[in-house]
C-alpha cells in the first residue's frame, strides 16, 4: 500500500491512498482523516486502506483526483517522535577520519541514533528556509521507518515486525553549527533543522523483495542542482537494520505509533577505503560532507561547496522497472525571511 | 486558566478545565476534545476555555466532577517537541566539579538544551518501569512550558510572549547510561526515558506575580519517599528565563504549537559554592545527583543511592497561600515487566 498527505490548510494536512504508479489518489475519510489516526489504529483500519488500494490499482474508483507529489506535505506532517540513527557506518568512519580522529570499535556494534525535532516536518517540495549560508548546508539522503507501539525492550525481532510504513528522508543538517554544538555535549539540536520526507510512504510488503531483513535493497539516487551526485544502495553497508535501529530506539522507553526512525546518511565503500565520487566513476554519496571528507582526506583540504541559496536537492529511488516508489523530494534552500 | 488531560483510554485523553483549588473539573467538547486540539488554536479557542474557567471558579456548572489528580495524564499525554534545557547552571557546574573537568565559560550566555522522546510520556501517577536498578534512576523536577507556534530565529521577547502554559516535569534520567551515551557524541537518548509531567498545566497569566521575566518565582519541592529532599525556588539562579530558551530551541526551526520546552533542573547556591542540602539546613536539591556530586566533591564519593525499585518521588509547587499550584507529580519506580 502506498499512503501520503496533502496539503489541506490543516496542521495534519488530508490522508490519501496512493496508486502503485503515483499517478492517481484517493481520500478514505470514512477509513481516517490524517496518517496520525490510520498510524493510531493501525491493526484496525490498515486492511481497510488496503482495500482501497486494491481498488484504486484495479481501475477507477469514487473521488479520485490525479496525484500531484507537489501538493504533499511530509506523510506524517508533524510526528511525535524522529530518531534518526547513522546505521552506514562508513558515513561515520569517514566524518571521524576527516578530523584525524579514530572511531571507537563500538560503533559497529552499538548505534549511533540521535533525536531529532518532529513538529514541523517540511513538506517534500518545501524550501528549506535558512538564516544564513555561512550554516554550512547540507542535505543527508536517508531511509526512515514509521513504527507501531512498540514496547520498552523490545528484542530486534519483535520491532522489525512493528515496521509499519518506508519513507525517504532529506535530513537536512547545517554543519558550520555541528562542532560546536556537539562540543557542548547534548548532541545536535540547532544544527538539525526540520527534515522533508518523500511524498509517499509505502508498506514494506508493497516494496516485495526489495525489503529483506528490514533493509531497503534499492539505490538511494540524489540530484544537486540537476547533477547526480550519488546512487549508493540503501540495502549495501548498512550495519544495523532497522529492528535494531527500532530496537535501539525502544530500550528505555515504549515508542508510540507513528515513530520516525532513521536509517542515517546512505553511504557505500564499494570495496575501496571510503566509497568514489560519481565524477570518479563510483556510486557517489548522499550529503555533501562526505566528498569534503574524501577531499580533505586526499587533498589535505574539502573543494566542494555546501548549498547556497538558489540550490536544488531531489531525492529519489526506482524499483527494477524505473518506477519511482516513494515519489521524490525536491527542495530548494532559500534565504529565511527575518 | 488551569487545564488537564483525564485518562480516557484514548491516546491523547479528555482535556478538562480544572478549577483554581484544583477541587472540581469540567469537560469542553463544544471548545476542544484534546490538549493539542486547543493549542493548534490557541488564539480562537483560548478565550473559550476561560470564560468556562471563570464560570467553574465562580461555582457549580453543568457537567462538571470532582478532580482527581490520580486520574490524569501528563497535559499533553504525547507531544510533538519536547526540548529540555539546562537553564540552572549550577547543575551544570556540579556535575563538571565532580568529574574534575573545567566547564566552559560559553555556558552562561549559550544554554546547553537536549532532544528528548515525547511520543509517550507517563502520567504524573504512572509507575516508572525501567529494566534495572544498574541504570542509575534519577528523578530531575524541572518547570516546563508549552508554546504556541514559533517562527524561526525568533528572539527571546517574542518567544516570551508564544508561552501559553506552564507544567511542572519528572524528567527522568538513568545516570548509569550517561557516560557511556555522552562520550558516543550525539547526546542523551536511552538515558532519557518518558517523562512525566504535573497533573495541571497553567496560564502565565494565571501565575500573577509569581510568574515574572517568563521565569517562576516559587519554591519547588520534592520529596523521595515522604522525606523532604529539596524547595529550592525556581525563579532563583535560573541563568536562562524561558524566553531565552525558547529562542533557543527555535534559532534554526519553527515550533509547532504544543512544543514543550523545559527549564532543567531547578538548583540554588544559596550563597554557597555549590548550594547545600535538606539535612544541613539548605534548601536541598531537585535530583539525587547533585547530592552525589557534593559528596564526591567534599567527601571523595557518593554515599547518597540512586532510586531503587519500590521508591517514590513527590515533586509539587505551592503558591504563597500553601496551595497546590499544578498538583503533584507522585510516581513509584517499578520493574519493568520483560
Amino acid at each position: 500500500m502506498k499512503l501520503a498527505s496533502l496539503k489541506n490548510g490543516q496542521r495534519d494536512g488530508q490522508l490519501v491512498v496512493v496508486s502503485k504508479d503515483l499517478s492517481r489518489c484517493v481520500a478514505i475519510p470514512a477509513v481516517a482523516v490524517t496518517m496520525q489516526q490510520l498510524l493510531d489504529n493501525w491493526s484496525t483500519l490498515a486492511p481497510q486502506a488496503q482495500e482501497v488500494y486494491q481498488a484504486l490499482n484495479r481501475g477507477a474508483v469514487a473521488g479520485e483526483t490525479a496525484f500531484d507529489q507537489a501538493a504533499c506535505e511530509s506523510p506524517l506532517p508533524r510526528a511525535y517522535q524522529w530518531a534518526d540513527g547513522s546505521a552506514y557506518v562508513n558515513h561515520v568512519e569517514l566524518v571521524r577520519k576527516a578530523r584525524n580522529s579514530e572511531m571507537p570499535p563500538s560503533f559497529w556494534t552499538d548505534p549511533l541514533m540521535y533525536q531529532g525535532g518532529s513538529d514541523d516536518f517540511l513538506g517534500p517540495r518545501d524550501e528549506i528556509d535558512v538564516v544564513s549560508e555561512d550554516y554550512g548546508i547540507d542535505f543527508e539522503g536517508e531511509v526512515a521507518v514509521v513504527t507501531d507501539d512498540v514496547p520498552m525492550a523490545a528484542t530486534p525481532e519483535l520491532a522489525r515486525e512493528k515496521i509499519r510504513l518506508v519513507m525517504l528522508v532529506n535530513d537536512v543538517s547545517l554543519r558550520g553549527l555541528i562542532p560546536n554544538e556537539l562540543a557542548k555535549g547534548f548532541g545536535f539540536f540547532q544544527s538539525k533543522p526540520a527534515s522533508a520526507f518523500s511524498p509517499v510512504a509505502v508498506t514494506p510488503e508493497e516494496l516485495g523483495a526489495d525489503w529483506q531483513d528490514a533493509k531497503l535493497h534499492l539505490p538511494l539516487v540524489s540530484h544537486l542542482n540537476g547533477t547526480l551526485f550519488g546512487k549508493p544502495n540503501a540495502g549495501v553497508d548498512m550495519t544495523f537494520d532497522f529492528g535494531q535501529l527500532v530496537a535501539h530506539a525502544a530500550k528505555t522507553r515504549r515508542l508510540g505509533a507513528g515513530a520516525v526512525v532513521g536509517s542515517g546518511t546512505v553511504s557505500n565503500k564499494q570495496g575501496t577505503d571510503w566509497g568514489t565520487s560519481v565524477e570518479e566513476g563510483g556510486v557517489g554519496y548522499s550529503c555533501i560532507a562526505e566528498v569534503r571528507m574524501i577531499e580533505t582526506i586526499r587533498d589535505g583540504a574539502p573543494k566542494t561547496a555546501f548549498m547556497k541559496f538558489g540550490d536544488r536537492i531531489r531525492i529519489e529511488m526506482f524499483d527494477n522497472d524505473g518506477q519511482s516508489v516513494f515519489g521524490a523530494i525536491e527542495q530548494q534552500v532559500v534565504k529565511a525571511q527575518g
